[in-house]
C-alpha cells in the first residue's frame, strides 16, 4: 500500500508532531487546517483567493454535493478540482454526519443494517445510502481523500444507542474495505475510517480495535459531535503514531491548539470563515469584533504584519463599514483575514514543533487574549 | 480655468467623438462608462478587482455616504480614495435625484427656496441640503468630478412643475458657482452642471442657457428619469463641443452606444453590476441568462476571448452553480464579467472612432443577438 502519511518531528513535551500527507498529486504538511467548501465553494471565495490565502487543502461535503450540482454532473465536468478551478488536493466527508442530524432532528431518514435511507434538506428527494454509494460518489467527483460512511451518535446517548452507532459503523467499515478492494482506481486514494464511541472510552477503545483488525487505516478520524476533552485526548492515544490523527469539525484556535499537543494532526471548521461573516476577525493578540464602536476611525490593518488582502489595502473603519451596510466584498475580506490567520498559526505551530519550541500554554494566553 | 476636457477626435458620420478628462491628477479617456460605487464600494468587488477590471473612475453618492459611513467619517479617514484604497478619480453624485425620489415617492422631505429638508431613507434623520453643503460634502470626501444640487421632476410632470424644476436648478446652480469662488481648494475640482427640463425641447433649452450665461461650465450632466431618445439627442445638441456630455444614469450597451452616437461622453447605470448579481452577463454576441438550464453542464466560459477573472478560470456551468446556492463568489464574478465588458465595449467604441470605423448600427445588431 502507497504510504499516504508519515511523522516528520516528534515533539518532545507534547504528542504534537509534524507530519506529511502524501496524495497522489499533492503534499501537505500536517498539523493543517482545512476550510469547509461544503457544496464547491469556501463562501466569498475564488479559487485565486483560496491560493493566495496559502491553503494547503479544502474539504468538501459528498452530502451537499450530491444534491447540488450532483454527483454525476460535476464528474461530468471534469472533476471538483476542475469545477472549482482549484489545484489543490480535497478530502470529502461523507456525509454521515449531515444525514445523522438530518435523522436525529427532523426524523427524515432511518438508518438500516446496509445503510441509510433519507430525505434531503432542500429538495426532500429520498435517497439509499449506502457505505459503497458513499465511497462512489466521492471517488467519482475526485476526490483525493475519502472518508468511509460512519453513524455517529449524540455525545450523551444512551449505551444501547452508542453500541449500536460503533457496532454500524464497524459493519460499514467492512463493506467499504470491499469496496476498496473491488475498485482498482481507490488504490491511489487515502481512505480513512472514523472513531465512534460518544463519551464512552470503552466504546471508543472497541471501535477503534475493531476498525484496526479490518485493516490498518491509513488515518482515523475522530466522530460524533463535540464532546470532552478527556475522550478527544484518549482517542488520540489509541491511534498508532503512524496513522493520520484528524479533529473533525474543530475548532477554534485554542481548541486545535490543545489538539495537536494531544497528537491530533488535521482539522476543519466553518469557525473562521462563519465568524468572519459575522464580523470576529481572529488576530495573534486576540479576536477583533469588527462591529465595535471603537473601530468606527480606526484607521489600522485588522493585524498589523499579517500579509493578507485585507490587511494589506483596507482598514478597520472600512471593513466595519462594509460590514454594517452588508456588503458581501467585506465579508470576502474578513474571510480571507481569518483564513490567513488560521493558516499563518499553523506554520507557527509546525515551526514551533520543528524547531523544539511548541508552548502550547503560552501560545493559548496570547489567543485568549482581548486587549486590541 | 484648468482645460478639465478636450475632444481629440470627432467621428465623421455621427457625433461621438473620442477626449480626454483630466483631473488634478488623472486623465480619462472618453466615451467613458463608470459604475456605482454607492456607498463608497461596489458591490461584491474591493479595489484590486477594479483594477483588474480596468475601470478609469468609479461613481460615489454623497446622498448614501452622508448617511454610511459619513461625510465628516470619510474625511477623517482621509478621503474616499483612502478609505476605498481606489487609486483612481472618483466622480460624485449630488444626491439631487435621490433626494427627489423620496419627496416624489414618500413624501419624506420638501424643496424650498435655498435647499431641501428631507428625512433620509434610512435612519429617518432630518436633513437640510443646499448647493453649497452638497459641494462642501464632495469636497471633503476629496471627490475629483463634483456634481451641482439639482431638481429633477418626473419625466411626464406637468409645465409649471417643470418649470419650477428648472429654475431651482438654476438658482441653485448660482449658489454653487458663489461656492465655487469661495473656495480655492475647488479650483482643483471639475464641476459640472445638470441640464434639467423633463420632456420640453423649450425647457432644456433655456435651462441650459441660463446654466452657460452663469459660467462656461466645463461639462454638462443629462438631469431627470429616463425620458425620450428625441429629448436625450437635443440635449447633446445643445452642449458646446467643447464641454463634456454625461448621460446620467445610462445605461444598458444598446443605450450607451446610441447616445455616444448622439454626441455623449459619460455613463453611469446599476445596470451590469445589479443584472451580474441576478444571472444575466453581457457579451458581444448577446447577452447570456446563466440561470438557463441549458447552462447546466456547459463547461465554455461566459464568453470566450474575455480576459477577466470569471472568464479565465471558471466555466457557466460553476458560476450557475454559484448564483442557484446564493454563493457570493458567483455573484463577484458576474460583476468581474460584466464590468469587464463594459471596459471592453468602451475601448472598441473609442478604437472604431479613432480608427473611423465607428458602426453603431452594427455594433447594436450584435449586442441585442440572443444566439449564445
Amino acid at each position: 500500500m502507497r504510504k499516504f502519511f508519515e511523522v516528520k518531528t516528534r515533539d518532545k513535551s507534547s504528542q504534537a508532531r509534524v507530519g506529511e500527507i502524501k496524495t497522489s498529486r499533492w503534499m501537505i504538511e500536517t498539523p493543517c487546517f482545512i476550510p469547509d467548501a461544503t457544496y464547491g465553494a469556501v463562501k466569498h471565495l475564488t479559487a485565486e483567493d483560496l491560493g493566495q490565502v496559502g491553503l494547503q487543502m479544502i474539504l468538501g461535503n459528498i452530502y451537499h454535493l450530491r444534491i447540488r450540482p450532483g454527483t454525476r454532473e460535476i464528474q461530468k465536468l471534469g472533476g471538483l478540482h476542475q469545477l472549482m478551478n482549484w489545484d489543490g488536493p480535497i478530502l470529502t466527508d461523507s456525509g454521515g454526519w449531515q444525514v445523522f442530524s438530518l435523522i436525529y432532528q427532523y426524523g427524515m431518514g432511518k438508518v438500516k443494517k446496509d445503510g441509510i435511507e433519507y430525505k434531503d434538506h432542500l429538495t426532500g428527494q429520498k435517497h439509499w445510502l449506502t457505505p459503497e454509494k458513499c465511497l462512489e460518489d466521492q471517488l467519482n467527483i475526485g476526490s483525493d481523500i475519502l472518508m468511509i460512511l460512519d453513524y455517529p451518535v449524540a455525545a450523551k446517548a444512551e449505551e444501547n444507542e452508542n453500541r449500536y452507532s460503533v457496532s454500524t459503523t464497524v459493519r460499514w467499515a467492512k463493506k467499504a474495505k470491499i469496496f476498496y478492494d473491488q475498485h482498482p482506481k481507490m488504490k491511489e486514494k487515502m481512505m480513512m475510517a472514523i472513531i465512534q464511541g460518544a463519551n464512552s472510552k470503552e466504546l471508543r477503545k472497541e471501535c477503534f480495535a475493531e476498525l484496526e483488525s479490518l485493516w490498518p487505516w491509513p488515518g482515523y478520524g475522530f466522530g460524533g459531535p463535540t464532546v470532552n476533552d478527556e475522550i478527544i485526548e484518549y482517542t488520540a492515544s489509541l491511534i498508532p503514531e503512524s496513522r493520520l490523527r484528524y479533529l473533525m469539525g474543530a475548532g477554534p484556535p485554542e481548541q486545535i491548539v490543545r489538539a495537536v499537543a494531544q497528537g491530533w494532526d488535521l482539522f476543519d471548521c466553518v469557525i473562521p470563515t462563519r465568524n468572519a461573516r459575522h464580523g470576529m476577525a481572529y488576530t495573534f493578540s486576540g479576536p477583533v469584533k469588527i462591529y465595535q464602536k471603537q473601530y468606527e476611525l480606526d484607521d489600522s490593518p485588522i493585524e498589523k504584519d499579517c500579509p493578507c488582502l485585507a490587511c494589506q489595502g483596507y482598514t478597520r473603519a472600512y471593513i466595519r463599514h462594509l460590514l454594517k451596510i452588508d456588503e458581501p466584498a467585506g465579508k470576502r475580506l474578513m474571510t480571507i483575514h481569518n483564513l490567513t490567520f488560521y493558516m499563518r498559526l499553523m506554520k507557527k505551530i509546525r515551526q514551533d514543533i520543528k524547531s523544539g519550541q511548541f508552548q502550547p500554554g503560552r501560545l493559548l494566553d496570547q489567543l485568549e487574549n482581548s486587549g486590541n
